[in-house]
């Protein structure tokens, strides 16, 4: 039997999407297929609207209901710290965390020659030009410890070494509820090297 | 900071999905984001089409783009075997094993006192209609083999107990590739119940 081509359609659409693998493609395909009609319209206007109703950050690139998106427009963030991070994501988990009360700049990616993505596909022009044209102090880098996120940082790190920034990196280390006995030598290695005094 | 509203509402709708958290929903959506908008009409149509372009066969409930399904239309196709299952899901499984000839008939479901899921709400009526007016002689039970599938297969054998049908239940045993050591009591007990005899 072939699979009814709508059916077929939706589950290829469906697989496009990262995580979702054939499996998962066919049992949402069917779970939507016995929905209320005004469910699905639901979903779907909702999907569209992302394209429609969103867009990125002029300043930062993050993602904006307007030309500048809640964080930039804040009075309340101190713009003197710079947050230096990949994806739009990392800024909802660092917000969650309630520790950093500056402003970002979203990369849109890293630096990854394998991949293709070099410095002008990410949007470091316009890090330069907000780093000369206000009044930054500091730049953190918060890019995810991998080997692209650290040639970025270390990239990152060498553009900005004649400027008056002051330049830092989030700690790696033993994630909080962390298991020493499980943890991987790299990262124990890193805990050791960041290791804090006691006051 | 809060999510933007549409990229909250994206969220949430994806979020209703089965198999789908909250951090696959965002996942999702910030790839539906940056993903070109003619790839998010063209998926957001395809999960459209699927309430709009599919229904359910009349005769045997299956999905379908006309009114009888490609199963049920088949003149090649062993009218005399049925086989019922819960799911259309069920249906495109057992069609890949090309083990099967004849033709479907699909519950929408098991009986289920739990959640409230009776007689009432299967399709039993037409199953009974279908046995009595046409020339069905062997009714293979194919329910999954979980306590509600076990109570069905035992409704449904009751139920054509007086019929001069042949009833059969699919076999349970070891799956092919798996291993005796990680086996459960229960499938191994199936197994040696259920044993065949070497010629």
């Amino acid at each position: 039997m072939q699979i009814a081509e709508p059916l077929q359609r939706a589950i290829d659409e469906l697989n496009k999407l990262p995580t979702i693998g054939r499996k998962t493609a066919l049992r949402l395909a069917l779970y939507i297929l016995k929905s209320k009609e005004e469910n699905v319209t639901t979903l779907t206007n909702a999907l569209l609207a992302l394209k429609t109703d969103l867009r990125f950050c002029n300043t930062c690139h993050n993602i904006s209901i307007d030309e500048e998106c809640e964080i930039c427009k804040s009075t309340r963030r101190d713009k003197s710290v710079l947050c230096v991070v990949e994806e739009p994501s990392d800024v909802i988990a660092i917000e969650k965390s309630n520790e950093f009360n500056g402003v970002y700049h979203v990369l849109g990616g890293v630096l990854s020659p394998l991949s293709g993505k070099g410095t002008d596909d990410l949007n470091i022009d316009s890090l330069v030009k907000r780093v000369e044209h206000s009044d930054i102090r500091e730049l953190i880098l918060a890019l995810n410890p991998d080997t692209e996120g650290e040639t970025t940082a270390l990239y990152l790190a060498r553009l900005f070494k004649n400027s008056n920034l002051n330049i830092s990196r989030i700690a790696r280390g033993l994630p909080v509820g962390g298991d020493l006995e499980f943890a991987d030598q790299a990262t124990i290695g890193r805990a050791f090297i960041g290791r804090i005094k006691v006051e």
